[in-house]
């Protein structure tokens, strides 16, 4: 009421910066809607969990998403599944899809592409443990074996193309890959309406910026939280600079499948709708991962326990200072985004300092 | 119709012997509904989860009752809050519990305790592993460490009774224990109503005839089959001769929650009442456990895989064949009974020939 015209104009600027921004976006809130229509038959609603032993460490309620439930053992069912159907609907002639994955983006594909009768081919590094090779294999998939980097992956991918005409779809910058993320996002919000933070470990940036454009649609209130390893900071150093910053090198952290970085499709969402990112060492990782095993009974991957770590880290209640101006126990989320370990780690994830 | 004096006699017959036999229980099904009522608002009702994989392998429907999730890690609560609660109500001049345990009836003594402001003491092994001492420890209970021997555990207990004057809490031959377990089956018939055959470890017996008792007064045609290590196969063998045999040295077996023999209390219930057992070997219970983690992503104990890998095991399908005359898949509930592990066994679990 006081100063009406200014306040008008600010408004009115405010919703055009809105919209200039969301036009920069590969995925809206309508697109994640849809997508749920779309992938609802092929994907489970997972269980939301609580931790009384998480409440007390963190001194916050904790609800747990438990997509280590997710069919395939990992979030990524969803993205996968989306990309798929919307091939069969908006390219009939297309046979096959293809990828390259050294774990849950390559069993997701798998299945998804077997679900709706098209060929799947997989471009796996060599040294990839038997059991995920099998994984894929199990989901009916072909695996083609290449040398262990990123360039021998992207060429493997372009190789199989080149000769079976199929279409790439990318772990994580594929819009409709992070749309159907975003699904986890609405199940979030439906689950736990009264949810006031949401933390989702980073990689490529598909899942939280799928679920930060889902949950800021039902509640624009809620913030959205990365957690990252200290070693694969990317995100972070991005959002503090203000310019997408890629990983220097490929990065060396037990969370395996948050070492690719942030990328050009994802980069605006995060840049925009991402409230944090809080960063945390390997002996957290380990010890949270390690954590919930043991107290929660949940067998997740290291990847999973990045979020949780976040969450026990002092750098949370700091972050949730600024966001807050009280300091009472808040309504968090933490997605918990696989389960899929090689037991192979156990001796490296049992060498925990803390 | 036919013959039906004779018929008549028959029934006559059956219901006294039934009236005779239940006569030798220290545990009926209204004990259980009794129970169940008494300890509802101190534990949970955990969830009923189901596994493609395991519906695959074992050619059934399986559902997993997963009290490895109960409070405290095991189902071991139910009967502790059962017997405490009664000593509250008809001992109100009692302020102390006592048990002997290495294990999860130790952890739930002292938590029904703590929920019940009566102090606990725990006599356990000295090379019990320190998270156990710990966790019974963090429920507020006072630790007493004794040599690793039965009769040093029976002593210790011995000793703290007479010094506290406190009540012995037996982890399954206490007829109030019996009764608290016996609510996991009133549970899964509710989960569960078209269940046909419900699988579960056996050590002591308290928790399978107290399941046994519950289950057959909702449906007596429910089949009810025990799992024991054939390192430990005291019940088997009672079973087969029809006369109670203990195991005739303490057994060595990873399965470390069912190295108890059953006992004079249970007896009579699981000679009666449980319909099969069947026995597996450790690899069997190793390759069961690993399998529920990396498949389900639960984390159990070995003696939660007991049951699991009779279920997946050739001599399920003849014990089936026994009971159901055709071969159509059947409606399985195993107990997942906890998933209280110390990983300092992560390296045998993980040495699995099979």
């Amino acid at each position: 009421m006081f100063r009406p015209y200014h306040f008008t104009k600010i408004v009115q600027s405010l919703a055009r910066q809105q919209a200039l921004m969301s036009s920069s976006y590969c995925c809206t809130f309508e697109d994640v809607t849809s997508a749920m229509t779309r992938i609802r038959p092929y994907v489970d609603k997972t269980p939301m969990m609580t931790s009384s032993t998480l409440n007390k460490m963190s001194g916050h309620r904790i609800f747990l998403k438990t997509e280590n439930f997710q069919k395939t053992g990992s979030f990524k069912l969803r993205g996968a599944t989306n990309a798929v159907l919307k091939i069969k609907q908006d390219l009939p002639d297309v046979s096959c899809v293809v990828c390259d994955s050294s774990g849950n983006h390559g069993q997701a594909l798998a299945r998804a592409a077997q679900s709706s009768d098209l060929k799947c081919y997989v471009v796996m590094p060599e040294n990839s443990p038997k059991c995920k090779i099998d994984a894929v294999k199990g989901y009916g998939a072909n695996v083609v074996l290449c040398e262990a980097s990123e360039e021998a992956r992207k060429r493997g991918a372009d190789d199989v193309i080149k000769q079976h005409g199929g279409v790439y779809v990318s772990a994580s910058q594929n819009p409709d890959v992070i749309k159907g993320q975003g699904t986890l996002g609405l199940e979030i919000m439906e689950q736990n309406p009264e949810c006031e933070v949401i933390v989702a470990a980073v990689g490529g940036g598909g899942m939280i910026s799928g679920i930060a454009t889902a949950v800021k649609g039902v509640n624009s209130s809620v913030k959205v939280i990365a957690a990252e390893p200290e070693r694969a900071n990317d995100c972070y150093i991005s959002k503090k600079t203000g310019v997408l910053t890629p990983n220097p090198t490929f990065p060396n952290t037990i969370a395996d499948a948050v070492k690719v970085s942030v990328g050009k499709n994802t980069w605006p969402m995060i840049r925009d709708l991402i409230d944090d990112v809080i960063t945390v060492s390997e002996d957290e990782i380990k010890h949270a991962t390690l954590l919930v095993w043991e107290r929660c009974k949940l067998v997740i991957e290291p990847t999973a326990g990045v979020a949780v770590a976040a969450v026990l880290s002092e750098n949370f209640n700091k972050s949730l200072s600024k966001f807050f101006p009280n300091s009472k126990p808040k309504n968090v989320t933490v997605v918990l985004c696989g389960g899929n370990v090689d037991f192979a780690i156990l001796p490296e994830l049992l060498n925990c300092s803390s």
